[in-house]
């Protein structure tokens, strides 16, 4: 059997989703899908809309055959170590392809820049360095160097200024980096608005706009044309248990009582909280009574906002610094679910797997698993604010079947 | 102007605490009454049922005409450690008498108790060591010395099993140990049902049955008996504003969040935890959905309930044990609120205080008044939990004026 992998947050998981897994499988002739998807924080520094086994359903549900955990030290981190962790767990699941989605569904500029910064990597610097001295910010001097540098070999090249574009570059240089045999392919997005052939009167929204009109809707309905009928009856199944969707705006209670319980100095253990932001974090939070009210308070053009929501992912869960960056691989396969084929896959396969497959998590002394353990730990009492109704933890939760 | 000292949590305020204020001052000639009450936390490592404004102005609506706080690192002590903060405040304010509550209202049998055992310490301890090493238990050897111990002088003596009167004992040791002029003078409790003269059919119940009725029945109509209208007044407009009264129940999805982020050894920098404790506590607050259900687990012989209270009180604060035990003195004294009367002794007397007297808090290097400022931001988060109405923190709140 063959299988094709896609990385992937689900959050949730939304027509656009339902045509890249299409699309992977017809571009690549794959028989399964494997998703490698973030657990219960995401890569903006967010806790997860629902958490990772509804998640994992939708997936399942809607074409999926294999749903894997990205360990949270990967899934909380910057593209690099984001699409580094996610490419090594899918070459040791043995996939032959991976497909990621871009723009225009083109593979070779993605492969040509990444071939031009490896072969001009000391020039490249030199003209950083040239444009910054000359009084350009860092993001203009990396634009102008990159430019100046495309000149040197004429052809199709990626625009580094847009994020998927750098995430699938991060991709195509661990792909590189790894050694890994997996070929990477890539499937043209389909656009908001766009009717696809799936489903006559379907159509495509961004996970953003979602959860923007979850948030601010008290209905479903809205949302109903944009996700597969399978999504839609998770996202009801998640509103009538525990009552609302999760954001920081509903965690903000417990986060900011765990940051004004720290001294501002405690605060700088956690991945880049450093430079007295730490002062800023303890000070806002005392006095804000919405995580809207605390970030328009942080917020400064030193720090993205994703930045700031990184720190306050690590925060949250007590995950330090040095907790976070002792790891540059994953040590294991950490099953979420699986459909009837996707099992097949496994059991043929997982004699050849280069990591263990954990099916079911017991007390561990895997120190990047626990920090997954914790994560969960920590979402679900954040759920607990709003619902009597409990997430069963990670120890108690088996592999979903489809 | 005369003032007679009182140490007080008035967590409520109730019929037997008016009643000890009307005596106090019959009995020691006093012109004001001076209380000094625990702030948000309590000495047996509770929160407040309400916040220490609404039970400041309990108390001046019934008789107090100051009142003081008693600084967290003390509030939150062992009896020692209590009563030696309290009675280091009345004396630095010039008290000239200080009136505690016992069961027969007779100051002689703790000045005996207190002289005995600081004449005969030496044997005291020895008895002790012999009664431990004939294999009686720690409090049993205590017991079985001061029985013996008494036999050289006969005269009475206060029964140390009775924690009130292990608290009399402490004020005594305090006042002499700190040299203090001030002279102590004990009024005879009320019990529970007794009817005073006060007001023909008031009663008398104690503030754990008062806090217990306010927790089990919805409606406040069951204590009106037991307390002065004023202090209803205040108990129903609190809970018109902020929905419920505290208590730990209240606040267990922050002290379990608080708890479940630390790993277990660095629940050690905490006052009391050690010898195996920190892992029953993480262990069990992960399990728990509620404080009761926690405190089953952790409970044991070798704990005592106001031990762990104790405990989970400074891990609430995150206040911790090199924090707690540096200080042993106050090194202000805090005004909460006053009457007319009070403000008149405060106007009189206070170039005379051994203390500066702070009536409005700012911004402080004094790290025992940055444990209490501490102790009301989480204290107020906690009320967030279940209300959107803010209590006004230390910085904005002035004293109290009747």
């Amino acid at each position: 059997m063959k299988a094709v992998g896609v990385v992937v947050e689900y959050n949730p998981f939304h027509n656009g989703h339902y045509y890249h897994i299409k699309q992977s499988k017809n571009k690549t002739g794959a028989d399964v899908v494997i998703a490698v998807m973030s657990g219960h924080f995401l890569q903006r520094g967010e806790p997860a809309l629902v958490d990772k086994w509804h998640r994992a359903k939708m997936a399942l549900l809607s074409g999926v055959d294999i749903v894997i955990e990205l360990p949270y030290v990967f899934a909380t981190s910057k593209a690099e170590t984001f699409a580094n962790g996610a490419i090594q767990l899918l070459s040791a699941m043995n996939c032959e392809t991976f497909a990621f989605g871009s723009e225009d569904g083109n593979i070779e500029p993605f492969q040509n820049t990444f071939l031009l910064l490896q072969e001009f990597r000391t020039e490249y610097n030199e003209l950083i360095k040239q444009f910054m001295s000359s009084g350009n910010s860092y993001p203009k001097s990396l634009f102008e160097a990159y430019e100046q540098l495309k000149q040197k070999k004429p052809q199709l090249y990626i625009d580094l200024s847009q994020p998927n574009n750098i995430l699938g570059y991060h991709y195509i240089e661990a792909v590189h980096t790894l050694k890994s045999s997996i070929k990477p392919v890539t499937i043209q997005r389909v656009q908001a608005g766009y009717h696809d052939d799936i489903k006559l009167d379907s159509s495509i929204a961004s996970a953003t706009g979602i959860r923007k009109a979850l948030f601010e809707s008290s209905s479903l309905n809205e949302i109903t044309q944009y996700v597969p009928k399978t999504t839609y009856d998770q996202l009801v199944q998640w509103q009538s248990t525990y009552h609302q969707f999760v954001n920081w705006e509903a965690f903000w209670p417990l986060l900011r009582f765990t940051i004004t319980r720290y001294v501002p100095k405690d605060l700088t253990q956690f991945a880049d909280v450093s430079e007295g932001i730490e002062y800023a974090l303890v000070k806002y939070a005392k006095i804000s009574d919405t995580f809207t009210d605390f970030m328009n308070h942080i917020k400064s053009k030193r720090y993205t906002w994703t930045r700031l929501q990184r720190m306050l992912t690590h925060i949250f869960t007590g995950i330090t610094k040095e907790q976070l960056h002792q790891f540059h691989s994953p040590s294991y396969i950490r099953l979420l679910g699986m459909t009837g084929k996707g099992q097949q896959y496994l059991s043929e396969g997982k004699k050849d797997f280069h990591l263990p497959l954990i099916s079911r998590v017991a007390q561990t002394k895997d120190l990047l698993l626990q920090m997954d353990i914790r994560a969960t730990e920590i979402y679900t009492q954040g759920i607990q604010l709003f619902s009597s109704n409990k997430i069963d933890g990670d120890f108690q939760t088996p592999p979903i079947r489809i």
